[in-house]
């Protein structure tokens, strides 16, 4: 059985130590206020109920998972699910992030996403439901009229009801373009919904009172492809005038899907049958609206991604620690039991470290750009608003596909770690493996997330926010370049820094010529840049750890190893990654389908 | 629903055209007569029965499983498994290899390879069970008493007895040193055994008459350490003089692992309590019998990995041909239809050709050294033989580790490609991804088998066992050098042979330094032999592919192209493998336990 400890103590050096939270937050008027006392009591808090209320129903969730009865078109969730639920909506956690004026606590993004990396190290599935609530929220706060803000945000944000997103029909999911489901107007201002989405998360099951879709459809009149979408709210129930409960509308589950993992989470096949919806924003502008939702998701699925990653490491340092097998190479480490314990062994090490590595190093990532996010929303200059936008746009593909992928890898590590009990349920690590798969597939394929990068965010303008993150990285090496105890972590980030400078310049230049030279190096390019990012924040926590050398606190002495361990195995992989994409598109595009 | 086709085109043309069988086996004299026309009937014949009848229990065993009754300690395998398993024993599926001494039909080792990677396609876990009882057999046959050998293969070559092996127990895996399972000597000659075992798998199941467990046990006076292990032959029923089944044996299953994947396999805690037993081989030689089942089974292992592959290239190409989804990045390729086939998009062809040209290289390399195992068992000079025993044992590491490793990275491709769709069940490519995954860890971890390549089988003979392999490397490349039309393919191999000799020497010289250095690069070291290896055949088939060239067979245009592709893209993975090989173990030792 798998246990959870949150990791308060790194978390709080990464807010605290390297990020300067307080002060960061101290520019933005709404969380001025919002000292590092108040997060380091929220999260301790947030460690109590995600280890000791969300964590136990991890393997439970598994094991039971969701349960569709075609009758009621009623979907089950697994024991224990919703009672853990009711306890999120009463203690508020729902409202955390959340505008006041609807209920919420307006507490910061980063310290709602340091909760999130723990409900998710906790139970992907579970925190799912309330995940997508938020993203919904966020969406509807965004883009919607006030009527309906009034009317679904309170509840929404104290959780009693929960949100989707309903994109993705059969014959469409990365192309929504091509979406057929129909939103007829009536005379009422509302708007007659018919359609069949698939891959609905959360789209029925009995932890809320109502759930809120928001659903992509188009108009009888909406030009075709992705300019002709609008986003429609569609109540599970629809809300009278005064905010209770009324009648059942025409929005089903039809059956729900049996998958590789997150079985606590019910993917939804969802009908609609003239549901009545309201209009969320513009007419066929709503993948823009949607985009709130998505590009949240997006920066969720990447902590998902991290909360994996965390746990894999937790369980697989405690199996390593306590399971004795051959002897250390160099000679007995324990020679008075029967063999030593398995972190004697190089490859355990490797494989320990790469896990402590990449959730490390996503830790620091991941609560960085929610502050940037923060910055983005809130801060007084709009010249640093659009700055910190530009980077959360550049870099929203890098947290979703970069940690997803380390976390799989990650998990697959912790399985190889325990041998064949890793193959086995009850030890809980193949359970991470398969919950944490669906990360690199979901909210755009992580293929789709290199494409955006590399097309959208960086080439679209030459660069432009590529070079501002890049600044950041060139003024940190200017400033510690000159310590030569930073060396062994300067050299490296600089000479990856300069690569992607060239790598970007010359898949640029191809991709002038030849569209499909992006398509060829994008996946390669988001890990190198995925690198130069972790790079960068592995420097910056190694010179933290070197400052307090000869502290005593031991904790930074094992951030320096890993920092030295990230530098010398991990960021190696870019010189395959070059190679690979600076190979061009001639090795995939010349052989004729016929002959695959 | 996934399909499965037989790839005999690619079978014939690596058996025929590439390793010319014929020839090689001309020189075997048990096999002299056996002709390509034979070969190809054999295998066509297999192909229909692994299509036809193995196939389509494979989605039905995953989703079943099989299930444990306690009070009768019976397991009960998936619907069809049974029959199926009959349905072999009477066709003589089982027999192909065996010695016709014993009912066997004396086909060479290298046509049950090939038969075996169309089982282990169709469906892993059922093929497990007749994969073990050869396993089983051959080990009884290179070391039981020819009276034993007398009273059980026949029955295990006909299929109607199964085979396991009980070498795991819940405190020792790869640690078999520590194993605890007692064999005591009886007055009859035989041994009574007691112990638990753990993971056997085939353990028991209701597809055969009797079940031979091969189990490692220790004698009361055996010497501490792997040098006091035996191997015994545990039946579970005891055998009549007449060859009838008598008496249960006092060897049970305990209960059943439910695991990540191979679900219609059964996966058995086996509890012996006094059970009757006979020695094989010689006391406290056992280890080593056991490795002829081993080393077997490792290459076994390999081959599940090929055939996985195989079979998600197979699916994720139609799927990829099937799918609209977007418009290629150059303007639709599809016009008439909403969206092209996502076969257009370049990252999808990378993935393909990835599965395609790790399926194509490993059926290569297996079938290669399938032969070389005929050659060693057969061959009718004693060096020769030796000559090929060496190649067997030092690559068999990298048939295991390598082509599974490679499988993992293969199915997960294919769920990649499949989108939402590959998470689902009933699509079928998630239980790939499942299933493959235990081929990474059981029959020793792929990290022990690194150790296994770069400790016992490269650096205990100073290389040369690994020369012996750089010759046929060294001498192919002279051969081809002058070739304009090859410099692309054997400009990188002759690169990465010299890379391989200074990797080696430089891990070798650090390693008599300190063992772990060993440790620290093995398993990088293992994935760099893997591709020089791949690397090697792969430039083989270039050349025949070059000489067919122009004969209008649009076969060896496909080859050529993947042939490119992996030289370009796949290769060049070993530059950053190097790197992370060549940085010593100090960034793994260093930290001390208690950091991490």
């Amino acid at each position: 059985m798998p246990t959870y400890t949150p990791p308060l103590r790194d978390m709080q050096f990464v807010l605290h130590e390297l990020l300067n939270v307080e002060a960061e937050l101290k520019q933005l008027p709404p969380f001025a206020e919002v000292d590092a006392d108040t997060i380091n009591a929220v999260l301790e808090e947030g460690g109590k109920f995600t280890a000791g209320v969300v964590f136990p129903l991890n393997q439970i969730g598994d094991k039971e998972g969701c349960t569709f009865d075609a009758p009621s078109k009623a979907v089950t969730t697994p024991t224990g699910f919703k009672a853990a639920y009711q306890q999120y909506c009463e203690g508020g956690w729902g409202a955390l992030a959340a505008d006041p004026e609807y209920g919420g606590q307006g507490l910061p993004i980063v310290v709602n996403n340091a909760f999130y990396e723990m409900l998710y190290s906790a139970n992907q599935a579970w925190s799912m439901y309330p995940g997508l609530t938020m993203g919904a929220w966020e969406c509807l706060h965004a883009h919607a009229s006030a009527e309906l803000k009034a009317k679904f945000l309170p509840k929404m944000i104290e959780g009693v009801w929960t949100g989707t997103m309903c994109l993705t029909e059969p014959h469409c999911g990365t192309d929504l373009g091509i979406l057929r489901t129909k939103a007829e107007p009536q005379a009422d201002g509302s708007y007659s919904i018919t359609g069949n989405k698939i891959f609905i998360s959360a789209g029925e099951h009995d932890m809320s009172d109502n759930i809120i879709h928001l659903v992509l459809a188009r108009l009888p009149d909406a030009p075709a492809g992705t300019k002709g979408i609008s986003l429609f709210l569609v109540p599970k129930f629809k809300v009278n005038a005064d905010g209770s409960i009324g009648e059942r509308n025409t929005i089903h589950c039809g059956g729900i899907e049996h998958k590789m993992g997150i079985h606590g989470n019910a993917t939804c096949q969802m009908v609609l049958d003239g549901a009545e919806g309201y209009l969320v924003g513009e007419a066929n502008r709503g993948l823009n609206a949607m985009f709130v939702m998505m590009n949240g998701a997006r920066l969720g699925v990447g902590m998902m991604g991290l909360g994996i990653t965390e746990i894999a490491y937790q369980n697989s340092l405690t199996y390593a620690k306590e399971r004795l097998q051959s002897r250390s190479l160099t000679g007995p480490k324990a020679p008075d039991k029967a063999a030593d314990p398995i972190i004697v062994h190089p490859d355990v090490r490797r494989m320990l470290l790469t896990q402590k590595a990449y959730a490390e190093g996503a830790r620091a990532f991941g609560y960085w750009i929610a502050i940037e996010l923060d910055k983005a929303q809130n801060h007084p200059d709009e010249a640093t608003r659009k700055a910190s936008q530009d980077t959360v746009a550049l870099l929203t593909p890098i947290v979703k596909a970069f940690m997803t992928d380390n976390s799989f890898e990650c998990a697959n590590l912790g399985m190889q770690i325990y041998g064949g009990h890793g193959f086995i349920a009850e030890w809980g690590m193949e359970q991470y493996v398969r919950d944490t798969r669906i990360n690199q597939i979901y909210e755009g394929t992580n293929t789709i997330q290199s494409l955006d990068l590399l097309g959208r965010k960086v080439l679209a303008d030459q660069g432009a926010k590529l070079k501002q993150f890049g600044k950041l990285v060139a003024e940190f090496i200017e400033r510690e370049g000159i310590d030569p105890k930073m060396d062994e972590f300067i050299t490296p980030l600089a000479d990856i820094g300069d690569k992607v400078q060239k790598l970007t310049m010359e898949v640029g230049f191809k991709a002038m010529q030849n569209p499909d030279e992006a398509g060829a190096a994008a996946v390669d390019y988001l890990r190198v840049v995925g690198h130069l990012v972790y790079a960068y924040f592995w420097a910056r926590m190694a010179k933290l750890a070197l400052q307090k050398q000869g502290s005593g606190d031991r904790f930074y002495e094992s951030k320096l190893h890993t920092a030295r361990f990230y530098f010398q195995r991990l960021l190696p992989e870019t010189a395959a990654l070059i190679r690979r994409a600076r190979s061009g598109s001639a090795n995939l595009m010349a052989m004729p389908e016929d002959l695959f």
